[in-house]
């Protein structure tokens, strides 16, 4: 069965007439597991420290071409994809080799019979036959070094078709060659425009129809150099293009549609190389919701992954994730194109003083830098500008300026502030006297400038000369329809630069051997069950994360002489294995201050243990820890990335107004304070109604000894939660009053 | 001096090339008192209860029309004015008469020296002069109706010009005659498009330049009936055109573009006209930032008001406030438009399943409703899209089947559905064998349906025939160019529906008269004073809102006594006027349980108080009150909108997440809940770790008393913050610890 569930319209649906009669076949879901190969350096959890970067120029500019299953009959779909790749094949000057059983020739062109009768050995096999599998163990004999599946019915059709993919997955893997697809179409040869220059965006997508707007953009004159559709990903994944597109000298920025991953290391490691070669990625990533995230996957077949994960390993490794299609053009276009800033200030320039007020309050809330200008530069304007007209950012010229010899004037000496980074001219309204030379100006301007000049061109129309010839005609400027996108794309263009500037590699630094810790650890791991709040507390202190002072006890005496040790006041609560809630249970007394409140408190937390039939290892006897801010950290697994860290503010505020950060390990204490700055009720660690600062840095220190389990327990740990951990002031560190740890 | 600091770009840079030789004129700034005449109904605290509409029939229709200031001499800015002013005066069927002191004639059309010598009593004034006053109290003399002014130089130009403005309008009262302007512009006078039928959109703008994307909208089909730029709004005003525009059959939504408001009441009076008519109204309103609101008000001289207050005011009585003009042009045109929606259910239909899972994805997040089809309508749809197709909703037909006849079948299997409300069809990219008959049958579907269908024509090109000729051909279909910009206008329509069906206006039932607890609360009013916390709880009871017992004690002796009767364990405070940050300066105790610690307590607060200084009108022994949900709820005053009322969660919450939700007077118990509902940490209300669910009855009836006081009270009480209203479990009732209140 041929063609593709979300290919391009050119051949997809020509090749799904003939698909639908078919049913799709089975198979099992591809795995998540991490999918470097075995020689490369793993961390302590296993999961791999490089991506191995597949050598991809022969798949994109073969030398050699075999298409399998080529037809030039009338009616056969497989006949127009033939007739497409031929042409697609003289494009790159590549020689096309048709292969079929019995045609003699194809499109006059000598056919072969079999993989085997090929006359050389060649760099792609496209492969148009309804199951591919056999064909790949042929071509595994002949060398042939990449692949392509168009097939589909694999994972997309859900566990039926999943277990044929996982079968050609693993033919694939024992030939050696390199796969792209199933499940994928003609994307992969597509004709790219050669007259345009300067960097490029390089395309992947998991849906052909969703890649086919930003591949549209060469008609408005953006330079496109790659498109990647991975469709079903048996083999070849987004995270190998990005790793292969981040090497490429042409590509100025990686766009992706994805919907789901197959594997979260994989993915890091592909954007953490970009960012090291400082390529931006932006990506559209379906599954904010579950009903998106469950219409993906029927989609794909693949892991949406809980989105605040994905969202949070985005940003860790400086991925740009936007929502709309338009986003991803737009914030693209500008990031491939535009040079590195000068300088962070935006100005806002304008024929309208409404247009400069209504852009600034959008950027401004949007988090751009709008500098008010001095005043030497505000009196250099003024002498273009009417004086009554505000020039201080953003600059109002009251229009006519732009009309004559003062407009460029202006635009020049804007560009000359070295507070400058961008300058921003939303036109609202074209009127040709005015807005037609206003362009040509900024497209002249931007010529002879370093810096980024960006237009917003608010007609709903436009067909104008001044937005189809002028701007778009011009590759230094980068043209807007909306004030939206236009500030998302600066917005994206500015922290992209400002993230690379200061970027270091979290796997540089990743831990690859256990700890001491470990070691003490695993002797308290109890295979799928939940460890008592002793046990829990004494894994936290295997990794040097502090507890309170605390003796188990098992008899009303030994509470009394535990609490003597432990001083006065103190806390008991009742300690035992799959023990929840002990506060909503009453198995939790506070502020005991005499041994007789001691033995009727270990009375009653036993006979509430007995009544409520919970088993108990016996009563903790804890110090009682002076008020400080409460926290929780926590790990839990995720199915995409592993082991996730979380950080949030305890008590009511994690739990009515989930106010928590996560991280995917690894990652550096720099990210360990970033989770702090995400919070909502950040301000409680500086202290609010005269409390005392908490102490940071040592709560900080417990995030990273989380990491550092989560990492060396790995899938051992399947649930901890320290809550709460007790930030003390400034100086005096953090406990953790309570803790939750349930093994795999 | 002539002209427009952002009038159309057609006249306003001629214009201002003149303008900007001469320097602005001074003046005060133009009041925010209500605007409403005296015979008008007024509520307690001294605000009109209806919008007085004024009958602009004749200024957008006038049948004569006087041109001050006419021109038609070579290279003067007015004859470029005076002609189109002619042009637009035949299309309207008015007759025009020039006014000019020496010229006989203009254009061939006799001319006049002055007003005086008008043959005729004109409807309409146009006045092309430097300075309009005089002017206007010409006109007065011959019962003009209508006058524009396109002078600039006023409010926009700082303190300076305003006072000039100041005068220009208490000119205008005088008058009897209605103004528009100054600093308004031709957009008054614009061409509509007559070919255009169906519902239209009325369009209000602050700023010429910001309002052509909307009346651009015509060359894409979409109708427009008016265009008012109020300019500086001397007289009229942005509500009365609201008003207005409200009145008209032909207006299907009414577009606006607000930096800053004249009055507060008289907006909202304006909106709940349009609610009660179920009129739509879309705006933009600069000042979500400092910025913003800086810049707006430079630029037209109005308030801002705080933009939180303003923004629930809006969402108050139905205005759907936008960010950019873009949205406002797509939600106008879809309001204007789309008919009463009969379902909420909205199914998103696609020719491809990696689209379909995008768009559900973030209309999901967006709140929309995606119904899932019944296993009946899924059966029914299968007949023409393939069994391994989604087609619950979002629909992946997998685009083969648009191809042929079993398009139009589908998408009439939809619209049928009972649940259906609206249908959503993504065409991320073009591919005419597929897109062009899949846009015709849709516009020919739409025909024939009373459902709204909506398209999002996602091509960066937006040349195609599809799109500019079958879509754009339509009135019945909405197309788009975003994912995000539809989500926003489909959220908007189904919004809009749903509170206008539920809609009764909070001015029937406002107060008219004070309540005897009016009379109490003066009595302890004190001038430009903050009152004591136990003078405050007293203006809390006079409006019925309970305190705990307490009383204000001057000696040791008698707080021992004053315990007694308000009942073990109590709480000591000091009390004295001006004294806020009790807490902080030690001046509270609580938990006293005998009488030694009673007089030890006494000792240490007086001491206190001595040593920091602050005069004490006593001590308050206060009762004790067991444990609820600590919220706030308070009184503040806006430039804008006079008294507003806040309520937020207590404590940490409110001072660290600014967890609060504000309305503007009047508003009833259905808008006292709903401020609750928008609280993030709304949930502690329902009360969590196993505590009581909260009397939130009794909270929303503190609310309404609040707002009760606040209306009467007026501009008397500058401010009033009861921290913490503690909210006893339900049936209990809700006590107001402390209270803090400063009077006018």
């Amino acid at each position: 069965m041929l063609g593709s569930t979300h290919g391009t319209l050119t051949t997809d649906f020509r090749a799904r007439v003939e698909a639908c009669g078919e049913s799709p076949r089975t198979a099992v879901h591809s795995s998540a597991a991490p999918s470097a190969d075995d020689a490369a350096p793993l961390d302590v959890s296993g999961r791999p420290l490089h991506a191995d970067v597949p050598d991809l120029d022969r798949f994109f500019r073969p030398e050699s071409v075999a298409v399998i299953g080529a037809s030039d009959a009338e009616g056969k779909p497989n006949t127009g994809i033939t007739r497409q790749l031929i042409a697609w094949a003289e494009r790159v000057g590549a020689r096309l080799h048709p292969v079929h059983p019995t045609r003699p020739t194809v499109f006059g062109l000598t056919c072969h019979a079999s993989v085997a009768d090929l006359p050389e050995q060649v760099d792609l096999a496209v492969l148009l036959v309804a199951d591919p599998l056999p064909v790949i163990e042929e071509l595994a004999e002949t060398k042939v070094k990449f692949a392509v599946a168009f097939a589909s019915g694999f994972a997309e059709t859900g566990d039926a078709g999943a277990a044929a993919q996982e079968r050609l997955g693993a033919a694939v893997r024992r030939s050696g060659l390199r796969l792209l697809g199933p499940n994928t179409n003609l994307n992969a040869f597509e004709e790219f425009r050669e007259d345009l220059d300067g960097p490029a965006i390089a395309l992947i997508t998991q849906s052909g129809h969703q890649g086919r707007p930003v591949y549209t953009l060469q008609e408005l004159g953006i330079r496109l150099s790659h498109w990647a559709p991975t469709g079903n990903e048996a083999d070849l994944e987004t995270a190998d293009f990005i790793s292969y597109f981040a090497e490429q000298p042409e590509v100025g920025a990686i766009a992706c549609y994805v919907e789901g991953l197959k594997d979260g290391r994989s993915f890091l490691l592909a954007a953490d190389r970009a960012a090291r070669n400082g390529v931006p990625v932006v990506a559209v990533k379906v599954g904010r919701t579950e009903t998106g995230a469950r219409t993906a996957a029927s989609h794909t077949g693949k892991l949406t992954g809980a989105d605040t994960v994905v969202d949070a390993a985005m940003r860790q490794f400086g991925v740009i994730r936007v929502d709309g299609l338009d986003e991803l053009q737009d914030t693209a276009a500008l990031l491939a194109r535009a040079r590195r800033p000068k300088a962070d200030g935006v100005v806002v320039y304008s024929i309208s003083g409404g247009t400069g007020a209504h852009f600034s309050d959008l950027a401004t809330e949007a988090g751009l830098f709008l500098p008010t200008l001095s005043q030497a530069k505000q009196d250099e304007l003024h002498q273009w500008i009417p004086a009554y007209l505000n020039v201080a950012n953003p600059i109002d010229n009251g229009g006519h300026p732009v009309g004559d010899w003062r407009g460029r004037k202006i635009i020049d000496a804007i560009l000359a502030d070295p507070e400058v980074g961008v300058l921003i001219c939303p036109i609202t309204g074209p009127f040709p006297p005015m807005s037609d030379r206003l362009a040509q100006d900024l497209v002249d301007a931007a010529e002879q400038s370093d810096k980024l000049i960006c237009v917003i061109w608010g007609s709903p129309v436009g067909t104008e000369d001044a937005y189809r010839t002028t701007l778009l005609g011009s590759s230094r400027v980068a043209t807007f329809r909306t004030f939206g996108n236009c500030i998302t794309a600066v917005r994206a263009y500015l922290g992209h630069h400002r993230f690379t500037a200061g970027y270091r590699s979290p796997f540089e630094d990743a831990p690859r051997t256990p700890s001491p810790s470990y070691r003490k650890a695993q002797a308290l791991m109890r295979p799928s069950q939940q460890l008592s709040e002793h046990a829990a507390k004494q894994l936290l202190r295997a990794y040097g994360i502090r507890v309170p002072r605390e003796q188990l006890v098992t008899s009303a005496a030994a509470a009394v002489r535990a609490a003597g040790l432990v001083g006065y006041p103190v806390v008991m609560k009742a300690s035992g294995p799959q023990l929840g809630h002990k506060t909503e249970l009453g198995l939790v007394k506070i502020g005991l201050t005499s041994a007789s409140q001691i033995r009727d408190a270990y009375r009653e937390l036993t006979d509430i243990a007995r009544y409520e039939n919970v088993p108990l290892d016996g009563i903790l006897v804890c110090q009682m820890v002076e008020r400080g801010v409460e926290m929780v950290v926590g790990v839990t697994q995720d199915d995409l990335f592993g082991p996730t860290v979380t950080v949030g503010l305890g008590g009511v505020l994690v739990e009515v107004l989930h106010d928590a950060a996560v991280r995917v390990p690894p990652f550096g204490e720099d990210q360990a304070r970033a989770m702090l700055r995400e919070l909502r009720g950040h301000a409680l660690l500086e202290g609010v109604r005269g409390a005392p600062p908490a102490d940071v840095d040592a709560l900080v220190e417990v995030v990273l000894r989380i990491q550092r389990m989560a990492l060396e327990l790995g899938d051992e740990l399947s649930e901890l939660d320290i809550n709460p951990l007790m930030v003390l002031p400034r100086g005096q560190g953090a406990v953790a009053l309570d803790a939750l740890a349930i093994c795999r």
